[in-house]
């Protein structure tokens, strides 16, 4: 089936992992986590307690930065059974805020893609991480200008992208979404009846797979933003 | 100078403290973490040590709950020399668990004066608190309905009105503001050319204060947010 993009008005970008990097300095972080707590557990352990702990808390915590260091502490905490040394908490703290302030570095085409797509379209940054912190790196990218406005889901669920469309007076098939999860960016919004295009990045978090065979198809893949340009 | 409330067609709701207690339980966390922490300082001096911490990371962690609690512990190991022990950390955990499940406790009229407004205006929700615990109590409160739709600012400062009235494509002095700090509800909207009603709340943080006298008038204050129909 030949996927056409010809009504469209509206593009929306997933932020993290798609116009910056962003997993990897989860990844990172976790790395380093795992080092802290070297006399308790091996990586592995580490790494899948931090998990457990990160989806216990994600209805409470929502997704982004702090929420991590609140489960980091916590995860850490049960991980020692509560020997852990009041030093290693305060160096998890200074781990979340070096994440917070980490520089942006933006994925290869991305700038390129956006000055041209900004001249036909009207384009928006749609994420689920925290506010402040998605402000904050828009404005060190450099790249404020090309967009519209930002806006905030507190998750990339079918409903959320409704009632976004809904509020914004976007008809579903004029809005196509550009982003690097297939849970989050790509199938939600196929499911209600807009476009997408699927940009991967290198490093999803375990959070955000899904089986290639929950792929309905209904989406085109590229390799890399620019090949964006070439579609529209 | 009689102050005309007549062109308003879009109308923005403070929410914490405006339409449902929540300064409150601020201060009733802070008590507690006082409580935590008596051994090793007074609460005054706890007070303003928290209060300190929490100014110092604003710019990081901006407004809600998971930056207070990140900010706790961090006062909690700097006023207690690191000292302090795990198990206190575990509670101040908890502490903010707690802040983020509790009931949502809706202030005097603020059903009636929703469902009065909402046949004749539009009506935002604008927070500068964290969106998922804000959505969280907009559902918990049942006041849904009522609302357009919900707008997270990462602050309240002019250029913040004034980026989403553009985005909203309202005429500022169509928008009329209504909620209980001065410094992030009334002041800046007034500055930017809104009309605004202050409805104060017994409780108010300490960084919202501002003097009477930066009070340029220009706005009506109500003791009951139900006078607010009269007005209007």
């Amino acid at each position: 089936m030949e996927i056409k993009y010809d009504n469209i008005k509206v593009i929306g970008f997933d932020a993290d992992d798609t116009l910056w990097v962003n997993e990897t300095y989860f990844r990172d972080t976790e790395h380093k986590f795992a080092r802290l707590l070297a006399s308790y557990e091996t990586e592995n352990k580490i790494d899948q307690e931090l998990f457990k702990m990160e989806m216990k808390n994600l209805s409470l915590y929502g997704y982004g930065v702090k929420g991590f260091v609140l489960s980091m502490i916590e995860s850490a905490i049960d991980l020692s059974n509560g020997k852990i040394a009041v030093d290693t908490i305060s160096k998890i703290l200074d781990l979340g805020k070096e994440m917070i302030e980490k520089p942006v570095e933006l994925l290869d085409g991305v700038e390129e893609v956006l000055k041209q797509l900004s001249k036909s379209y009207r384009l928006l940054l749609l994420t689920k991480g925290d506010l402040l912190d998605q402000e904050r790196k828009l404005e060190k990218s450099g790249l404020s200008e090309y967009f519209h406005h930002i806006e905030v889901l507190s998750d990339k669920k079918e409903s959320n992208y409704s009632n976004l469309l809904e509020h914004l007076e976007v008809e579903h098939e004029e809005f196509l979404m550009i982003g690097n999860s297939l849970k989050s960016d790509i199938l939600p919004i196929i499911n209600i009846g807009g476009k997408a295009i699927h940009v991967p990045f290198h490093t999803t978090w375990v959070h955000e797979m899904v089986h290639e065979a929950d792929d309905n198809g209904g989406y085109k893949k590229v390799n890399n933003i620019k090949e964006v340009l070439e579609i529209l």
